[in-house]
């Protein structure tokens, strides 16, 4: 029996090897692999001997060659066997060969594009896809963790445990592949194929519910603000909870003043900027003090003293910012349950993927801002500048509510959130509840325009005399008509914000 | 010059390769690719003369041979250049190889595993690989769209198209791998490494906004009912409707009756089962006139002319049903607009995705029914047989819809459904605001454990006699106790359906 042993992982490597030294098996190698070996004693052939051929091209050229393709690609069939021996091939029966992850070559911070594409392996992925197609006859290992069963099973045929190894090689070349890839493409944003190479950073207890079992994936090497958090102290993160703070920490980038965001469900429930971090935890605790227990809650720059003492009476799952002062942590330390997460840098994602049946819908990030709205003032009555602040920022966070979504907001901090409606009227009419007799002069954004003139009149009834929405219905006369009879100001944005 | 054409999709071949004979360069290919060549009568050697090998293993070793990965991966220095000559090998300039869409070969009907596996390429993805880490000085082509593009720069040194040309061949192997683990693999559902292979069915007209461009993939070959919905009539499907369809029929086989779910923004309005479906569609309308407007209805079983006589002068933008009579399609064709999807067989998947920044939160997906819950009667009062009914029914719907969730029922429909509430007793007080006087009698489902009894106290009031909920709350007992002094009956699940 001879088998082919070449790996970047040299986990287990010399017991293995030993293990099949002492079964008798005659072992092949290159490179390092080889090295490692006999300097441990283990008997190794280099595998020039066995093509006759010598490596060449500084490497580029040591196994791709019919000697050892030819081996490891036959069938155990009578005519293969004999054009194997009209050749002089002998067969290769157990193939190891793993591939140092190119995420891990491109991830240095001076690689340089020579030193990515040296080292990417050619003659190891063909050994691996010729040993996997032929798994009838021949075992492919490429994880070290399968060292044991696979020395178990030596002499035996078991030909669905060849077949598994089989399905987790061509697993490793995919992934591979996919890896260099992203790096060397500035591909298409939603081309004819795109290859997804997801990599788990951690199990997870359990996903939304306990009875579905979750894990948390990276796409590539991309980062995530969220997802390489430091998670300084509390327990583990749960699946809602990562949602539920990633939906906090892209809210929160809209805003450059010291902001607070506060999360239930996916969905915020309160926002508060101010000229300290302090105020703008005190306005979005003030908005919401309900439904913010429990939640989670992002800061758009350090968290100091003076917040950390605000905050620490309240039961919150996760606290996510950028930095933490050592007095807050000081004063955070005591709560042991509590997630402390410092954010990463890291840049927003592009795209967006939706999962239905069969497949994924993708699309383009919403990233557009404030900034790439029109300010259209449609009514007779222009904003005055308190208003336009409020305008201003009840349409950052609406754009984060889920559809039907209505905000109100007022002074620096939402008055109430209408979320998730099935028509627009009740997400106005919710939004109004909440806000209670703070809806009076509060300004009112919906993340699409209104159908009809009710949102407006059951607005104004509350007292609210600032309305911002994208415009664009057959019956926009009609709302503008309602405000300017009812001394409401509106602009029309010309950007909607659906999400759902 | 000298290039190797080996191409499974044979789009453009002779045009390309005329091309290349008339620009003084020398091609060698194989198999299928030399005979098509051949006959054109293209100048063309067979690939055995270039390594003086023969092909072996009835074509399974062909071009496996350091004659061909020499001259494809040779630098152009000094140094390799001369390594060549001492063995006599020639570079190879121009890789000209397409795979077989690997999903294409296990679609077939009959197809059996050594088919498939006989269909696996070794050689080609090698040679492909090869040129595309070469890219410095080999032109890798695995797509006949860019042989235009090819001939124009042939004689020019264009590396940045060559990289673009090796980042696309990279991905053309990161997929082919891809299909062939889905085929051979059953992995473990949130493995170390997945690798998702998506391709695009369609591109979208925008996203969930228009200033967002979107497309719908396929997850390599699998099949969805929604996604290969066969659309017999109206506007092309967007983006939204899509995640809408998805949404409606997933709760749509939540049940065995003939039973109608309209959808508004990815959470049901209103679900009604009934004998015939135009009852079950008669009851969905009853339960909310206002949102179905412009919404997604669909329907468990074949859509008669009934049902279609009921429903055509409502505005709906998608109607879905497994099958359609003759005659409902007469009445329905008339409307030119309206979206009719003929769902597709296909299995529900396993995996649910929700995209974070960098990555992905992976869980199962959430596929327990009615019958895996347990049904534990907690107060005194156990339920009526039209009471189970109704909270069975309502449990059925409140999975589905996004938290915190709050479903009434009554008599085979919904009659409130409170929807993405930041806290739970919102949700309990919006589903009772929608139901208004149809409370009275209704049965409540909560997605989620009452955190205190101020929702049974809210039921209660108005007038809703059963209870089901997960229960494993701290204060169980206060809200049990609620339930009992008002004489109320409630269930505890054991389950709780968080969906976000």
């Amino acid at each position: 029996m001879r088998a082919i042993l070449s790996v970047s992982d040299k986990t287990g490597l010399v017991e293995f090897a030993r293990g099949l030294e002492a079964r008798g098996v005659e072992i092949i190698s290159t490179g390092g692999t080889f090295k490692t070996l006999r300097e441990a004693g283990v008997a190794v052939r280099y595998v020039s001997e066995i093509t006759g051929f010598p490596e060449i091209l500084g490497g580029r050229v040591k196994t791709l060659h019919p000697a050892v393709h030819g081996g490891i690609l036959a069938q155990r069939s009578e005519a293969h066997l004999a054009e194997l021996a009209a050749q002089g091939i002998t067969p290769i029966d157990l193939v190891v060969v793993n591939l140092y992850p190119f995420r891990q070559t491109v991830a240095k911070a001076d690689v340089t594009l020579e030193d990515a594409v040296e080292n990417i392996d050619i003659g190891g992925p063909s050994m691996i896809r010729g040993a996997a197609k032929n798994f009838a006859s021949v075992t492919v290992v490429v994880d070290p963790a399968d060292y044991d069963a696979v020395l178990e099973r030596l002499g035996s045929d078991d030909r669905a445990f060849r077949q598994r190894l089989a399905a987790k090689a061509f697993g490793h070349t995919a992934a591979y592949d996919a890896a260099i890839t992203a790096y060397l493409g500035e591909p298409a944003e939603l081309p004819a194929e795109r290859t997804l190479e997801l990599v788990r950073v951690q199990s997870l207890r359990y996903g939304e519910n306990p009875h579905q079992q979750a894990a948390l994936y990276r796409e590539g090497s991309s980062r995530g603000a969220v997802l390489d958090a430091e998670v300084l102290q509390g327990k583990a993160m749960s699946f809602n909870n990562y949602t539920d703070a990633d939906a906090a920490w892209n809210l929160c980038l809209e805003f450059e003043a010291p902001t607070c965001v506060g999360v239930k469900h996916a969905n915020p429930c309160a926002v508060g900027t101010g000229s300290s971090l302090e105020e703008a935890w005190t306005r979005a605790y003030a908005a919401d003090p309900v439904s913010i227990f429990g939640g989670i809650v992002a800061f758009n720059r350090e968290l100091d003293e003076a917040t950390a003492l605000a905050i620490k009476d309240v039961f919150l799952e996760v606290i996510l910012a950028p930095a933490y002062s050592e007095a807050a942590l000081a004063v955070l330390g005591k709560k042991k349950n509590l997630r402390l997460l410092r954010t990463a840098q890291a840049p927003r994602p592009a795209l967006d993927y939706r999962r239905i049946g069969g497949g994924f819908v993708v699309q383009q990030a919403d990233t557009l801002g404030v900034e790439g709205i029109e300010r259209r003032i449609v009514t007779q009555r222009a904003p005055t500048e308190q208003e336009w602040q409020d305008l201003l920022f009840a349409w950052r966070v609406v754009k984060h509510v889920k559809s039907n979504a209505i905000a109100l907001a007022k002074g620096g901090a939402t008055t109430g959130i209408g979320v998730g409606q099935v028509n627009r009227i009740w997400a106005t009419q919710q939004a109004i509840e909440h806000a209670g007799e703070r809806a009076h002069g509060s300004a009112l954004a919906s993340d699409a325009f209104f159908p009809f003139d009710d949102v407006v009149r059951t607005a104004a009834a509350a007292g609210i005399t600032a309305l911002i929405q994208p415009g664009g219905s057959l019956r926009d006369e009609d709302s503008i008509r309602a405000a300017d009879e009812l001394g409401l100001t509106m602009i029309f944005t010309g950007v909607r914000h659906f999400r759902h």
